[in-house]
């Protein structure tokens, strides 16, 4: 099965509605110089995420985004769009970030989201564990970033539906 | 081998000062209510961290920060006690977070960095991936966020010890 939305909407989704096969995209958020930079000063200070002359020396060339600014505008996105608005229950963690190419001042994010795997917990049957992949795309729909979600939704209540 | 800290300055730190064995500690940087709705406000405004009261009836009764602003926090510490100032070259991915208890408003975090391996390139000689455990504490000393890094570094220069 592929789909590119979910049947219902964010304030009637389910775990069960998280059906592994499901291809969702969304976006995008663009990131200007400003914004790198302000993020960097704050969270990452590395030359080439602060210093736009100097950075043009650097590794990369020029410029680039942090990798956890990525990652938070990626999270913006998975907010707005994929979470559930009444079942969304955190998350236990993420495996396998790659950062896979500079995020340049002007880039214009989106996101892609495979759903893999639905697990129903044992220990708390209210609720399961739902495995996607994530894929941040530029706008030239080069992926930019991987990573592989997890994220703990409650089962649709009985009766409700 | 286990020591506190590195040998050299981090203006003077190459691939070859990361070595397995070392445990570093850094910190603490304090999170208040407001850092919390601001960053999550932007990147991740699901309720339980964007508002204090509709947080309470939530899952985890009351505010908890993003877990990708512990993140942004934990790189803060990074980047300013762990990362060379001359022979960093950024990151390729990040294996395995792991959320383990909340961050809540007022808490004091700190980073613990148990350097695991070093390897050197083998198609860039001139540098190498360094794995580390990153374990993020608060002020009880309980572990709220674990992750295990990859950081490239540049080995240090012929003739320059």
């Amino acid at each position: 099965m592929a789909s590119s939305d979910f049947a219902v909407s964010s304030e009637k989704r389910y775990f069960e509605d998280y059906v592994p096969g499901l291809v969702l995209e969304y976006g995008t958020i663009s990131i200007s110089e400003a914004e790198i930079i302000d993020f960097a000063t704050r969270f990452d200070p590395q030359y080439f995420h602060i210093d736009p002359e100097a950075a043009k020396g650097g590794p990369y060339g020029g410029l680039i985004a942090s990798g956890w600014h990525t990652a938070a505008v990626m999270m913006r996105l998975v907010a707005d769009y994929y979470m559930s608005k009444v079942a969304s229950l955190g998350s236990p963690g993420i495996d396998e970030i790659r950062w896979t190419r500079p995020v340049r001042p002007g880039d214009s994010l989106s996101i892609r989201i495979s759903i893999l795997e639905g697990k129903r917990s044992t220990s708390k049957p209210d609720r399961g564990v739902v495995h996607a992949l994530v894929e941040v795309l530029n706008q030239k729909q080069e992926v930019v970033m991987t990573l592989k979600a997890m994220n703990i939704f409650r089962l649709r209540p009985h009766g409700n539906r």
